[in-house]
């Protein structure tokens, strides 16, 4: 699989625009036993979103689609921390105004980051002034708060909310691993996080692309405990949940336009679709992983990217400009993550995972 | 005030029994411009519930109403971290068997804690196998998790939840301050993190005291940047946000039998009656703070205790306990987390809170 495989003339997939329609009587209820996909009766629409990504992203295969993309001077900050911060806000701020909002419209923020305590979001929210939310499942951060806020709308309680995430290459590197100064090298299974933050506004009504059923992930464990490969701990999480979907909605691959999962990087992916295979899912053409597409073989980001901002930047920007387009019609969004801190990796443990997904529909 | 305030013949509550009744017409829908209250049409049931404690909470003035006692021998693992997964775990069980369930019955678990990556919760979930999302407010955490597990079952996305959240006193010296083999001094006006786990199940049907409303908290942030003093930092959160309830349902203090909030202590709630008497609202003898509760004076804990376990302990023990009985028939139950890091401290950051609350009704 080539990491340019989305883009342009090397996409073919199938349309298939009818809508998806459970297969049990009583639908909206998740049910004991395995089933883990809620359906929304007043599905929210996507009314705003804005990725905002650094210098090297920028200059990667997704580069053209990204709105904003932040010189290295720009994001020259006292600290990486800070930097990671007004990042968010950018895609906060971004998403509401490309809505035609304003804070003043937002009920709530839902929001989520790699940093300790998930200080970034905490941060941004003390500038943003509206009701907030934290949320945390590392690199499936970004697909939780679409399914909670997506949940919230449709039931009324809220009228707008924002989705938003973020990670930076360096504070996660210092957070995860070693301080860039260190200057340590990297396996060739090591995927590189990603300096981006995505944001999205769901609206109760309004025009935009649809969020019309979210899958809530179980935690996944295969036993791998190398933290530079996230992308083979993650791959059995991102499998856990499809096929969850797939079964709770009597649907199959070639009933999504897109299947794009978070960031499992190259080698992530190759074994979702080996375990796929297995369960008797081909994912076929119409498979891709956002931390694929966002960096080129030039870049020497080996298995690619990865980062709550991975997926959070492409999906706002390359994903939803399709569906936007019609060139995609129903988009399943797994985004998948590591559930590890380095203290549990040090004390012996393996690396927990899980998957989020929602389903798009145009 | 007393720690020892709301323990048997202290208690002189005001029972107001009618229902909350919103002010304005569309009441479910979170507004613009200051209403923070979502209000449930279909209240969840707590039907289960289960605080499980270490040594030295067991034998504070609460010890008497926590379901579980764990001695020191038994919390000795071979790190403290699995000590904490181990009794969050215990929380979870406990509360679903006494709720008359099994595993299989829950649709999905909502926790989170103090850890980096919230890792105790994301371990914890990995045993218990079903769909979980991972929360994190700091200590506010517990309110978190109810308050969106409420919505979702109000709106019959699933039909039992159970929100979960866990501290220990070793594990959040070292990741917030020191090792414990350091021996460091605490500051007269620190707080003492609770060794404890809480859980509740949320039922869509069954016997029970109801959530009948939540308030989602902004973050707030008056300037304070000691780490050692949560509870002046956190009693701002918890002022805003009460005052969001009272001004979003059109209640006052009387109107509660018991407010209770999170873990500020005996300074920080000091800090937060002056708050509140402020903004008009003269709390009285119907509020107390769970951290004044837990230790008594002889037991060298300073201004009380702290800690996501703290009042998710103290609520599902003593507290509905008091709710099962008859003696508070409307309780505020407000939570307050703190989102900083030591690094975003380190960095010369100020501490941002907040607080979200539940509306808990016999």
């Amino acid at each position: 699989m080539s990491v340019t495989l989305h883009r342009g003339k090397d996409c073919s997939f199938v349309s298939t625009p009818d809508k998806i329609e459970p297969r049990n009587a009583e639908p909206r209820v998740v049910r004991p036993g395995g089933k883990q996909t809620i359906f929304f009766s007043h599905p929210p629409k996507i009314t705003g979103r804005m990725a905002v990504v650094g210098d090297k992203e920028g200059k990667g295969p997704m580069g053209k689609y990204f709105q904003k993309v932040i010189s290295f001077d720009e994001t020259r900050k006292k600290t990486f921390e800070k930097a990671e911060i007004d990042m968010l806000l950018a895609a906060i701020e971004g998403a509401i105004e490309r809505g035609g909002l304003t804070r003043r419209d937002i009920d709530l923020l839902l929001a989520g980051d790699l940093l300790n305590q998930i200080t970034s979001s905490g941060y941004a929210a003390r500038e943003v002034d509206v009701p907030y939310l934290g949320v945390y499942s590392a690199c499936s951060t970004m697909s939780e708060c679409l399914a909670l806020a997506s949940a919230l709308i449709d039931a009324g309680h809220i009228s707008h909310a924002v989705c938003a995430t973020v990670s930076h290459f360096a504070t996660a590197e210092r957070q995860y691993r070693y301080p860039l100064e260190y200057g340590n090298q990297r396996p060739p299974y090591a995927q590189w996080t990603v300096t981006a933050a995505g944001a999205t506004v769901l609206s109760r009504e309004g025009d935009g692309p649809r969020i019309t059923a979210a899958t809530l992930g179980k935690v996944v464990d295969y036993g791998q405990n190398d933290q530079n490969n996230m992308g083979a701990a993650m791959a059995p999480a991102a499998a856990d949940s499809l096929a969850a979907l797939f079964d709770d909605t009597g649907t199959a691959p070639k009933d999504y336009d897109l299947i794009v999962t978070g960031d499992l990087g190259k080698l992530g992916s190759d074994i979702l679709r080996e375990l796929m295979r297995e369960r008797g899912y081909d994912l076929g053409q119409r498979y891709t992983d956002c931390g694929t597409l966002v960096y080129d073989g030039t870049q020497k980001c080996y298995q690619g990217g990865s980062g709550a901002g991975c997926s959070a930047s492409v999906v706002n920007s390359f994903v939803l400009d399709g569906v936007a387009s019609g060139r995609y019609n129903r988009v399943a969004y797994f985004a998948t993550g590591a559930l590890m801190s380095p203290q549990s990796c040090f004390q012996g443990e393996t690396i927990p995972c899980i998957s989020h997904g929602v389903i798009i529909e145009r």
